[in-house]
């Protein structure tokens, strides 16, 4: 099973890593990361770097996709495989637009449904394609495409994935391998759990515009 | 303030990538990946790499060494510096029991005290240097080191620090910025939440001797 988790400049390091540590502890999983040419590959804050071990045009049929979904396109401002396109034409922008397409267009099997970083405004833009936002939930499964929340939400999802593929007996057995038992010191993770002030704050000094 | 994340071959990405999400959103924090040279890493997986972006020879006096204490030796069995010598010799092994030794060093000011993934061997090892296992504990503070329980605990390690450093809203903060809701889709993170035979069996299948 080809897992690809892609990379380009600007990524969130925790976005693709959180899901390899879990992913690659999946039976006869063969994980590569790939971007737009094979070597390091710049992460969102300018400092970490993770290598593409394949390119792009090396990858034909993945079986899984992990990537941001992110309304900010790749700096590097060329199109390359979205995390979405297992089953479609090989290059795409993977701006969040795409992403969005993409879901409307298998909507008549599954109706379109996404999440994503509270920060994706998804809901004007889902409902240019008749999609439906579920901006609160952690996880969200509509035919082949799976979407999660922001940034630490991959653990998250890759769990529930791999129960997905291999069972729960085997995700609980990862969970346990990376001892995921979660104890946040506090419990401002979520929109929802603080106020529109504090949130407002974070925006402006914290999330990449 | 400089944070030197330490990188060996064979180190976990998690450990690494889980502190350098949070710490990195601290407000003058001057973050470096540090190996025995710099370039790539290659991580326990054998797959993905981090790139070194400093040697250990060109860290002398950072604030906070965020790393990995496991009591396999780094793979390239060089000296390096371990993640709990900032204000000792520049060179040291990283194994478990030199971090032991170190926090034996100084029980007199602070009881010896620390926790880390439930596979390291460490209630006969304290025992050894008269230290106290606190193995249930998720984050162990004792003087100038902080030890986290196994894996993805390093980021509820690192928004403790942040916290500890620049006060409980910027914590929250950077909480909310990597959208730290975790919801696992399963209860087996710790081997307490498991039955002694389904740890048997992880161990066996998933943790590396």
């Amino acid at each position: 099973m080809q897992i690809a988790i892609v990379l380009y400049p600007g990524f969130t390091a925790l976005d693709a890593v959180g899901p390899y540590e879990v992913l690659h502890l999946m039976p006869d999983a063969e994980v590569c990361f790939v971007g737009h040419e094979v070597g390091p590959v710049l992460a969102d804050s300018g400092i970490l770097s993770i290598t593409a071990t394949k390119s792009f045009d090396e990858i034909t049929a993945p079986d899984i996709v992990p990537g941001e979904l992110n309304r900010h396109r790749d700096r590097d401002e060329r199109p390359h495989t979205p995390a979405v396109a297992q089953a479609g034409s090989r290059h795409h922008h993977m701006d969040y637009l795409s992403v969005h397409r993409r879901l409307d267009s298998r909507r008549r099997r599954h109706p379109a449904r996404t999440t994503g970083h509270y920060t994706l405004d998804d809901a004007v833009a889902l409902a240019d394609v008749g999609a439906q936002s579920r901006p609160d939930d952690r996880i969200v499964h509509a035919g082949k495409v799976v979407t999660a929340a922001g940034v630490s939400s991959g653990i998250d999802f890759a769990l529930w994935l791999a129960a997905e593929i291999h069972g729960h007996e085997r995700a609980r057995m990862i969970q346990l391998a990376i001892e995921y038992d979660p104890r946040p010191p506090f419990d401002s993770g979520h929109p929802s759990k603080v106020s529109a002030e504090f949130l407002e704050q974070t925006l402006a000094q914290m999330v990449p515009k």
